[in-house]
């Protein structure tokens, strides 16, 4: 069924934005401020995924290892990262993602500081 | 007049992010919370279009099929789909598309959660 | 100095979102609810620009002619668009922009139909 | 760590959008309607960049030059350029991004004119 989507997009990928603001006007977790790396795998064989956190003044920090099923998405919140260390709220930061099989990602911010929703999306840069 | 436009696009699309909130503060179908699938065709031919969803924890849905005729667009919202089955709402999931012509894909969520209009927006990745 | 600049860009690019909401919460033309297409001529050629507008269910309108003079940035309003027709309010569209030198072309939607600001945007789709 | 992540980028990168609006309903630095070019530099030698900012109505202005670190992240806020002149506020504008090793680009603004806080990202447009 869907083979056709198999092996789509690329091994590499960076995001050059990143920026978790500490506040949120909600409690409820789908509410707090927050932002995601979209991972899609569409393929057929698990995605190993390293993931390396850069910042302003100081050297980066990874990598953070997640799997991707194989035919599976995870929308993996930079904020529930904690090994080896968590991403420091208020702080900007940056993001590469590299992958033993081809991958799709997608960053999005859900900023509720003030009392509305905002959002912000783009699809990362991809390599190779 | 518009044949300078002719096959431009790829054949292959995915949308790492996808998520709908179940809530909404308006009942106007415009205000609706949803995300959109906007799909270009500007070429000559139909395009058929073959939409797999893949979700967190089990297997993709799919083929969703939808054409678009030639020299149309289609903002398709991902919260109409019914065959095989509806998205379902606060849930992650992903999408690829696959076309037999040249289309161009780009992503859409509108969020009325909370009382005011937010909104995402993204190219989609494309490959092929 | 902007040489280094020069003949940066594409000649063809699609947005596949369209959709310039007919309210606005607010009368100044800066906060009007409105789409953009940024064009950035970066190059020390004018950009003769045809713009083809695409709908949902009739034949696309066209071409809107635009020219980019040299080293100069073009924030084209589509509510702004009149020759050879407006484009419609409340309305799924989709736009391919075809120019005789390189350009670079993102879309941007600012939308007040509530009391509040809300912003999306995104490169266009790049081709040849 | 990083070597995964060393040279991914390009060198040249274009933003067509820029508008910096003159009123923020906040006073706080973060909460400041701002645009700001997310830049990565996940190699291992400094990243020498230039940026050319286009107008509408009169020749570019720059470079602005500004080194990123080896591994690091640099969010850079159009507002706070200032040499050799700064960027007007309610203003159209583009930039170009000519860097001497990979980097790579994401824009972003905040725009808190009104009352609450909205957010536009998207990957810039990436050559050579």
């Amino acid at each position: 069924m869907h083979d056709i989507g198999d092996d789509i997009g690329r091994r590499r990928w960076a995001i050059a934005e990143g920026y978790i603001p500490s506040q949120s006007a909600f409690s409820d977790r789908a509410l707090i401020s927050h932002e995601t790396a979209c991972i899609l795998n569409a393929g057929d064989a698990e995605a190993h995924v390293s993931i390396t956190v850069f910042f302003a003044d100081r050297e980066p920090v990874g990598p953070y290892r997640v799997t991707v099923a194989p035919r599976r998405t995870l929308h993996l919140r930079f904020n529930d990262l904690k090994d080896p260390a968590p991403i420091p709220r208020d702080t900007d930061y940056a993001s590469v993602f590299v992958s033993d099989v081809p991958i799709v990602v997608q960053h999005t911010r859900m900023d509720t500081r003030r009392a509305e929703v905002s959002l912000l999306s783009t699809i990362a840069y991809a390599e190779a």
